[in-house]
């Protein structure tokens, strides 16, 4: 599984509108990547570790895929559509990580108990080899 | 519920152990924080917007509570002995960002349906007034 973070940078004066994007960009970008995006979350910026809010970024989103060309595959086609909904929410490009979810849920039995065995990360099968768009 | 994000910013050359991360340095933190901690996540990076390994951050993990306040007082008195560890497994000082989760994952019913309800962030009660340590 991989996750694509999604990650707004604060900065003074930065504008950014979490209703919307709670309620408008997020489902757009479900609606676009259909059933390649297992699920998503959305993070709300309060503070960095000395207590000044926002922190370094004032929102995130994580976007779950089972693999790197899933994301881009479904992503891809709709790219210019969802950074173009962008400007409605904030002034802020954002930093795009994509990471090899090595643990999802600590919590989960399943994803401890296959973690157990230990892998060989550095063969990972899910480095991307090609650009998003 | 609150997510505290640590995060490995990547650079030229830069050390970091996953296979420590994952199997030694989560689980002190998970033995340490006990059942403030609900869950975390690990993400290894692979790649920036443009495919460039391993992008921004070499790695992050995600720690879950019920709120700041938990976090600080089941961490804060660990924080010294944690962040000890740090040097075991990288050269890099992270990054700490502390988010409300606005949406914990989109594919729970449960979670869709508590944010139905349009709720006032700019009243959270879960804006820390404290430093971390």
């Amino acid at each position: 599984m991989i996750k694509v973070s999604v990650m707004y940078s604060n900065k003074p004066g930065v504008r950014f509108d979490h209703d919307y994007y709670r309620t408008k960009h997020l489902p757009l970008i479900k609606s676009r990547m259909g059933t390649a995006l297992k699920y998503y979350t959305i993070d709300k910026g309060l503070a960095d570790r000395d207590g000044r809010p926002p922190g370094a970024y004032v929102a995130m989103c994580h976007l779950l895929c089972d693999s790197v060309d899933d994301f881009q595959s479904s992503f891809g086609p709709h790219a210019q559509e969802i950074d173009g909904d962008i400007r409605n929410f904030t002034d802020v490009t954002p930093i795009i990580q994509i990471s090899e979810v090595v643990v999802e849920n600590s919590a989960k039995d399943e994803t401890e108990a296959r973690h157990r065995i230990p892998i060989d990360h550095s063969s990972s099968p899910q480095r991307p080899n090609q650009v998003i768009r």
